[in-house]
């Protein structure tokens, strides 16, 4: 499988971890979001991903966009380790926590979001930190107390890990990237910190991945 | 089941649809979204879903929020008749295409985000208009060419109704509301008349359901 990838984009860094958690070797394919406005917005990438947003995974001679997407292709295809607890409930659960992560938060602060802000609306720079931090820490806040609610075990749901935790991961290391405090967020810190041991989250952290320019 | 729903959400729309589908019934607990700043917002509505956002589906004892969630949720739990394709790749490209429509367009395009744009960051009407024709048209034009790629039956995956289906009917009703011209999006206008004179979805059409004030 070959992965078009970005050590600074967050849906790359989920598709990382659910193939290396899945022990499933493949080749990288690394763009640069920054480089002349963004590899990933040229011509060339456009044949991959006409959306111009990655990641896209190539899996032989099927391409496919969208972490979430690619989380549960991944799962159906190579369904050992699991991704996804046993149990409609606890499944469901993995799903809930995982999608507020990508469309009620990371959808609104990535770069494209941001790009808009700036370019189009004019938005100044402090109104886009605002706009940031907002909807950043609303997220957390929702997750927090979900965790607290929700949660028995070490990960976000149960004894191992989930797609919850693999989309957990991502979006604590951007809040971090911007130097967001996290001391109100105890419990995600809590399993952050038990991910970031194992050697499947060691594999695909961002620092060990081709740095933007 | 009970579904905490509002004619004017295109999230609970999804989840009618799925119900609808699936030949479940359903109390509808209809909140106004405009009524006092929402009752979405309000602290009885916030036991059941701390985020404040609809829907909420409840299975007996067991609630849960999200509306891709919700629908993988029924999927597994009612899998008769199906919402996802047959092979792995069929079911990852219903799911793209959703994830396309929830996270790309309507994340970006929903109240909450419009209205923090009006009140938090003081953007006048020209420019909230601005950025929901430019999120909606751009997500629009990478769906038209999804579906002129992909599709090679009646529905936007094969010729049964998917949850990219489910999806995109309600992605189009909101478009109307908002009288985006569609001439620019056949394939897309194709596949929702299809669906429109199916029962189950006039069943789950926002006019069947009680009207936000």
């Amino acid at each position: 499988m070959e992965l078009y990838d970005s050590n600074r984009s967050a849906a790359a860094y989920r598709v990382r971890l659910a193939l290396s958690c899945k022990g499933l070797s493949h080749r990288s394919i690394p763009l640069s979001l920054s480089k002349g406005g963004g590899e990933q917005l040229r011509p060339e990438y456009r044949v991959v991903n006409p959306q111009g947003t990655l990641p896209s995974l190539i899996d032989d001679d099927f391409t496919l966009t969208q972490s979430l997407a690619i989380l549960e292709y991944l799962e159906e295809t190579h369904p050992t380790p699991p991704l996804l607890p046993a149990g409609a409930r606890q499944r469901a659960r993995a799903r809930q926590f995982a999608q507020i992560i990508v469309s009620d938060i990371q959808s609104l602060t990535n770069l494209r979001v941001l790009s808009y802000l700036r370019s189009m609306l004019r938005t100044p720079d402090v109104a886009r930190a605002l706009w940031y931090r907002h909807w950043l820490l609303e997220g957390l806040d929702a997750l927090e107390l979900w965790l607290t609610a929700e949660s028995t075990g070490d990960f976000c749901v149960g004894n191992s890990v989930t797609i919850a935790d693999v989309c957990l991961v991502p979006l604590l290391h951007s809040a971090r990237r911007f130097a967001l405090p996290l001391e109100d967020f105890p419990r995600l810190c809590e399993v952050e910190e038990i991910c970031l041991v194992l050697p499947a989250f060691q594999q695909a952290h961002p620092d060990r991945h081709p740095e933007d320019i």
